[in-house]
């Protein structure tokens, strides 16, 4: 696909949408209304032929009516007037196109399967690129594009790339990275792909340069060897998060009905996996995860760790996890136990490494000099720390947040934070608004923050397999 | 041991501390206040030779000056005190202790190891029992016993019994269940265990009526085969969670300086899991789950399954965490998907199995139709479904809510939630705080609720496995 193509559909200067309405109950209402809260210099055309206006502005009978040229139309019709509205989009030499519409070949009915062949068509003929149908279509922070339903979505661009087959994972995945204060150069989702597909997601994240990070939710592939060879050139330059769906009998049916993609087998993708170094991922949790490790240390390499928690039971599973991992924690030198030892109380605690505080609250006075001395200590690569408890007021953890933050910076060894949601209750809500307000501040720093430690040893141990798998030009 | 001493343990009807103070900075003084705020028509004194009186009560210099005799005591003062403390008690004839104080085996010290043996001696020559030291105790709801940090734990009893080597575990694996509405029987952190171990918990646990589950962290076992035994006969009653701590070198390690305990090997811990029925967990969060589950849907069955979720990707990722666990989604009769037709839009969605409402937003009016139909179909044990919407005002989660709870008594299929947590940021924790709202609202319907498909998967095969072998008569 040609770069202007990427042009049309990320930053368009003038955008139609068919079947635009003022009730944003309606796809082609929020579509509508959310792009018009978002216009910078662009210009937004809607086009309904049984309405005059929406809100002051306009409508076009048709996409033709319309006098400026169009990069960009967004078609939100019934479908049974799609393919009408994407031969009208052809006329009006439209480059680009997402179909919002469903009721196509994931309906398993011939209707379905021949108006989308038309659309695929007209589309090839006229050189004009279509996202989905059956999708929530693009969201673009420097154009006025955004998926469903996401009107919200900040005009800060990020440095990671999400591409999708569905659209309601694209919204959630987004939403959850956004709320974590990381933002997001493009999210794609592609539904049906009935003209652009995972190759042409892949390859135009692998050459968008401010594209650090590709997230990807794949129900089916089109072509399984050139999508290897794709994916083994893109993982040697940027990491590539997979999530596969459909990876049983049942899974593969459940996909046919989505978006009428073929599965594919478990053992063909774990060979996937293998052979490209694309790190596989399941479920929306793990996905964010992934993304906040890459994102956070993404050359990291560390494999000495020193772990730092409030409680003999958090050291063992910290212990045990990592050495599950092939990942190690070596005891400190006697220099290193003296030094951190004359900040804990005499007994009840650990200062061998695993560290054990010996109590969930810690203290920036305590916990600094601590991360100082194992900072000092040429055992140790990087720190693992469970914070625990979350004082109400935040004040403490302020404190400690900033004693981390700067060792982390001037330590030289990588922190990671495990900020366990330990206050689950409706009642204990304002520690978890702190812990969510402190998650945002190391990650703002630069630090990841996982929900337990299980979870950030699988994410380290997936970073260390790519960056090695990377390091040696991706052969196995 | 004797059930009298366990009315000791988790019943005492007087109380001493010995090293209470008026600081609740003190584990003294914690423990103290926290006791004195929770008595009923138990008696409690203080022992402190350095004050005299504590808020009005007066102290006692030694706990041989309490005219009254003490079926309890609970130990606090430093470790080098500790064995004279316990040879008091003896002299006292109290019935059982705990000892909170840290600094003995686990110092990998010989003074530490030659004071533990001596206060297990002293124990054992006066029959009395010990728990700890180096824990954070017993919480026990019907009596004023509670766990440090726990003042607030309620004093309502229900039917976990847990029992843990770490104190942190226990106090925050307890309040994440008392969060949820969940209520537990008896709590015990029993540290280095110089007295009272594994064996003799779990033997109570077995026998008290209303303990309907069990579970356990568990550093180290004394006699493995006994254990091993006794575990195959408490499976065939109830369920037990281990989640064994220390199964690699290096959690190993970490055990020995924690609770000075053997971790033991992997393979064999794997023998035991398989061949008692227990059922393995690791990390807190894996804990709660099994909790949950095992709470509400104890004699779980269920092996074919609908999903009913707000997207095609969760339901794909449904369909396939299912066959994982070898658990089927069948696809639904033509007259069940007519039914559901009749509530869903022409297109966007699926109404074979799983069943994808083609939005996040479910709305009572819709789902509560569709659930009935579902559980009208002879294909279907159970359904899962999964709410990622929640509305800030709550009204329209309220009546959805209780929509899903009608269909779960009146529907003759199990329900299961997952409540995924979506809105993560600092911003949107009025979403979290509906969300959790309507996860007690669930659970207190007997409706088990989890973070995630995956997680809730995991948590249904195991509940299934441990049902079969149990059916089986726990034979392999």
């Amino acid at each position: 696909m040609a770069n202007d193509d990427f042009q049309a559909v990320f930053h368009p200067r003038s955008i139609a949408v068919i079947g635009a309405s003022s009730d944003p109950m309606k796809f082609g209402g929020r579509t509508y209304l959310s792009m018009r809260a978002r216009l910078d210099r662009e210009r937004l055309y809607p086009v309904n032929p049984n309405i005059t206006e929406i809100d002051g502005a306009k409508t076009y009978p048709r996409i033709q009516d319309i006098q400026e040229d169009i990069d960009f139309a967004i078609i939100t019709v019934p479908a049974p007037f799609v393919v009408q509205a994407v031969s009208d989009c052809a006329e009006k030499k439209v480059r680009a196109l997402e179909i919002l519409t469903a009721g196509f070949t994931e309906t398993e009915t011939k209707e379905g399967a021949e108006w989308e062949n038309q659309m695929a068509d007209i589309a090839q003929r006229n050189n004009m690129r279509i996202v989905g149908p059956n999708c929530f279509g693009v969201y673009s922070p420097l154009s006025p594009l955004t998926i469903l339903p996401g009107p919200d979505y900040p005009k800060e661009t990020g440095t990671l790339g999400i591409f999708a087959q569905s659209g309601g994972f694209t919204s959630n995945l987004s939403r959850r990275i956004l709320d974590l204060g990381i933002r997001i150069n493009k999210a794609v989702s592609y539904g049906n792909a009935c003209d652009l597909n995972e190759m042409d997601f892949l390859s135009y994240f692998k050459e968008e340069e401010n594209t650090r990070v590709i997230a990807a939710y794949i129900e089916g592939v089109r072509n399984g060897r050139r999508f290897l060879d794709l994916a083994k050139e893109v993982t040697l330059k940027k990491p590539v998060i997979i999530w596969k769906g459909g990876l049983t009998n049942q899974g593969s049916r459940a996909v046919a009905s989505h978006t009428a993609s073929m599965g594919g087998s478990s053992i063909i993708w774990q060979a996937f996996f293998h052979q490209t170094g694309a790190v596989p991922a399941i479920g929306v949790d793990e996905m964010v995860d992934l993304i906040v490790g890459f994102h956070c240390i993404p050359d990291f390499k560390a494999k000495r760790f020193s772990v730092v928690g409030g409680g003999g039971a958090i050291t063992v599973a910290a212990a045990d996890a990592l050495e599950k991992e092939g990942l190690s924690i070596l005891p400190f030198s006697e220099d290193t136990q003296k030094a951190i030892r004359a900040y804990l109380p005499p007994h009840g605690n650990s200062a061998k490494n695993p560290v054990d505080m010996g109590t969930p609250r810690f203290l920036a006075p305590t916990l600094k000099p601590i991360l100082e001395a194992i900072s000092e200590s040429d055992r140790v690569d990087a720190i693992i720390i469970e914070q625990m408890a979350f004082d109400s007021s935040g004040s403490i953890d302020e404190k400690l947040a900033k004693a981390i933050s700067s060792v982390h910076i001037d330590g030289g060894k990588s922190i990671i934070m495990t900020l366990p949601q330990n206050s689950t209750g409706s009642e204990g809500i304002s520690a978890e608004q702190s812990r969510r307000k402190y998650r945002e501040y190391y990650l703002s720093h630069g630090i990841p923050v996982f929900d337990s430690l299980e979870r950030a040893v699988n994410v380290l141990g997936k970073i260390l397999r790519y960056n090695e798998l990377k390091a040696r030009g991706n052969t196995i």
